[in-house]
C-alpha cells in the first residue's frame, strides 16, 4: 500500500481491529477512542501521520496516551481533553512546542488517543510506537529501553488536576509515580512524557505501526466480508503461527496491584483434539503452555481471537466455553536485543527459569539498529 | 520575653517539647529534627526566627515540611536535604527565589523541618505557622482555609524523585495527590507548597508559635527543673484546663486510610475518681468526652500528658496502664470562624452531630483578622 498521510472515517474500524489484536489481551479497549476520533473528523481537524522516515531530526516528539485500569477507561468515559491537557501542562513546562505526537503502545486504546490529541492539537502522529503491542508498564517503551529519560512527564484528568512528574531514580519509577497519581486521579489519566528528537525516535520507535494496524483490521475486515477465514488473515498478514484451537475450560483471573492476573486452560478441538493449552495472564497474555511445555512467551505476541468471527478476545471478556482460536506474531527485533528483553522479556514478569526463544519468522523483517 | 531571633542549641530541646506538646498527639516526633538542626548549628549554620509583622509584604513565604506516616518518620530516617530539594523545586518551577520559610504546622516535627531546610538555605523561618497545633491533612492549615492555592507544590524523597503537583481542583485535591505520590515515595518525602506573599501570611498566619513552643517548652524544663508541677506550667503557659488525670483502660487502635484511628478509655483518679474519659483518635486527638458527653473537641487542642513527668505521650506511643493527664488548650481565633470550622470542626471529621463550643478563655487574645 501506498504511505499512509491521513487517517479518515473509513479507516478508524480497521485501526480499531488492528490495535485490539495487537493489544495480545490488553491494551484496554479502542472502541471509545475510536469514536472520539470519529468525533474529531466530523468536526473538519484532520489527522494527520507522518512516517517515521520524514521525521525531521530536531523534531519535538512526545510519546502520549491514556494511563490507568483497563476496566474503569470502559465505565468511566474520558472527558476528552485529558492528553491535550497533559501535553500544555509539558509545553508549558519546558517552554516549547510538541511537533508531533506519537503512541507509547500501538495495541489497544493507546492506538487512538494520539489521533485524537493530534487532530486537536493540529499536529501529525507518527507512524509507529513505542511495543508494536501491548504492554502493562511504560518502562517497557523501546524509547525508554534504549535509554530516554520519561521526565518531566505531565498527567492531567478530567478534574482539572495536573501533575508534573519532575525527575526520577529510573524509568521504573516514572511508572510507579504515574500509577500512583492515576489511581488517586480515579483510574484514568492522560499522560505525555519528556519530548524526543526525530533524530532518535527513528532507531528507538517500531516504525510503520499505525499503518500496521490499520493494514491489519482491513485483512481481517475484508476476510469477514468474503467469507474467508479471517484467522488466516492475521496469520498471513502478520507472518503468525497458529498454536492451537479449543475451548476454554477454566478462567482464574483476579485484580493483584492494579493489574488483571491469572491464567486461561484450552482443550483442544480439531487438529489440536487431545492437546491442553495454558495461557498465562498479566494484563497482556504473556505465556502459551501447550501440555506444560512453554512454547511462546513474551515479548513475542500471543493473540485470542474468537474461532468463528476472528475478532480479538481481551483478558477481561474471557470466559468459560468461549471457542478460540490462540496465535503468536513475531515480535518486532528491537524488542528481542538482550538490552530489551531485560525489560520486556519472562524474566521481568517474574518468569525466571523461562528462556526466551523468538519464534520463527518467514518474513524477512529489517534488521535493529537502535541497540 | 524579647522577640525571638535566633534558635541556639539549647533551644532545641525546649522547642521539641513545646511541638509535641502542641501536637495533640500527633503531628510526628520532632526528636529527630531536633538532632539535625543541632547539626546544622553544629556546622555553623544559623536558624534566624522573623517576627510576622516585621516581614516583607512583598516576601515570597513558602509553608514547607515533610509529609507521611509518623511511624515510618522514625523507622526510615531522612535524607535530610527532602524539603530543601521540593523548594528547589518549587523555585526552578516558578523562576522565582523563596525570602523565607514557615511551618504548615507547630505541632510535631513539622516544627522543626522548616527551620532545617532555612539553615540549609540560608534564610529565616517566620515565627508563626499554619495551624498552631498538629492536622491530619494540609488542607486544614490557616492559609488554604483563607484562600491561598497551594499549587504549584513541590515534592521530593530521598531517593531523588521530584513530583510537581501543578494545578488541581481544591485544596483537598493538594492533599489527595501529595498523599498518594508520598506513599509511593515510601511514606516519607517533604513537600514545598505554592509561595505566598508577606502580606497575606500577616493575616493568615497562626503567629507568633515558633515562640510559643519555646517558651512553653521552657515552661516545662523549669518546672521539671524546680519540682515544681510541669501540668501546672502547662496549664498557666497556655491558658488551658485539666479536664482529667486517670489511667488507660482502654485502648482501640488501628491503620485506616494511612491514619491511625481509634480511642482510648481513662478511669478517673484523685479529683477526677469516679469519671470515666473517652478520647477519639485520627492521628491527633480530636474528641475529649466525660461519662458519655462531648466536653472538648477539634479544634481546640486535646492534649494527653505523663501525669508524672509532664512529657507529652502521641497516639502511637499510648499503651494500657498509663497514668496521664488530659488537657484542653484553647486554638487560636483563626480556626474558630465558620470558615475555618467546615474544614477542621468536628463535622470534618466526621462528627455531624457534635457542635464545637469554644473552651474558654481567661486571658484576653487579639481578634482574628484574616476572615
Amino acid at each position: 500500500m501506498s504511505r499512509l498521510r491521513g487517517i479518515h472515517d473509513e479507516d478508524l474500524e480497521a485501526i480499531e481491529i488492528g490495535a485490539a489484536i495487537l493489544g495480545t489481551g490488553g491494551g484496554g479497549n479502542p472502541y471509545i477512542g475510536k469514536l472520539r476520533c470519529r468525533e474529531e473528523l466530523r468536526r473538519g481537524r484532520k489527522i494527520e501521520v507522518i512516517p517515521l522516515d520524514e521525521l525531521d531530526d530536531d523534531a519535538l516528539v512526545v510519546s502520549l496516551g491514556g494511563i490507568g485500569a483497563p476496566v474503569v477507561g470502559v465505565e468511566k468515559i474520558e472527558q476528552g481533553e485529558e492528553c491535550l491537557r497533559a501535553m500544555r501542562a509539558l509545553e508549558e513546562n519546558l517552554n516549547v512546542r510538541i511537533d508531533a505526537l506519537i503512541s507509547s503502545e500501538i495495541g489497544g486504546a493507546n492506538a487512538m488517543e494520539p489521533m485524537l490529541t493530534a487532530a486537536q492539537a493540529g499536529i501529525p502522529v507518527v507512524d509507529g510506537d513505542g511495543m508494536g503491542r501491548a504492554f502493562p508498564e511504560m518502562q517497557m517503551c523501546t524509547w525508554s529501553i534504549y535509554g530516554h529519560c520519561s521526565t518531566p512527564a505531565a498527567m492531567a484528568d478530567e478534574k482539572g488536576n495536573v501533575v508534573i512528574i519532575k525527575s526520577t531514580r529510573s524509568e521504573v519509577w516514572v511508572e510507579t509515580l504515574a500509577r500512583a497519581n492515576v489511581v488517586a486521579m480515579g483510574a484514568a489519566a492522560g499522560i505525555a512524557m519528556a519530548p524526543m528528537r526525530g533524530a532518535y525516535v527513528k532507531t528507538a520507535a517500531v516504525p510503520d505501526t499505525v499503518t500496521q494496524a490499520l493494514s491489519l483490521g482491513r485483512a481481517v475486515l475484508s476476510a469477514r466480508r468474503d467469507n474467508s477465514n479471517p484467522i488466516e488473515a492475521v496469520l498471513a498478514h502478520e507472518d503468525g503461527q497458529l498454536l492451537m484451537t479449543g475451548k476454554i475450560t477454566d478462567l482464574k483471573r483476579h485484580l493483584k496491584g492494579g493489574f488483571a492476573v491469572g491464567h486461561v486452560l484450552v482443550d483442544g478441538f480439531g487438529e489440536f483434539a487431545g492437546e491442553r493449552g495454558r495461557i498465562d495472564i498479566q494484563n497482556e497474555f504473556l505465556v502459551f503452555r501447550r501440555n506444560d511445555v512453554v512454547e511462546v512467551c513474551v515479548p513475542d505476541l500471543i493473540v485470542v481471537l474468537d474461532v468463528d468471527t476472528g475478532l480479538p478476545i481481551t483478558t477481561e471478556v474471557l470466559r468459560y466455553g468461549q471457542r478460540i482460536a490462540v496465535l503468536a506474531l513475531p515480535c518486532h527485533d528491537l524488542l528481542r536485543a538482550d538490552l530489551a528483553l531485560k525489560v520486556v522479556g519472562p524474566a521481568a514478569f517474574g518468569y525466571q527459569d523461562t528462556t526466551y526463544s523468538p519464534m520463527p519468522r518467514s518474513k524477512k523483517m529489517e534488521p535493529c539498529d537502535a541497540t
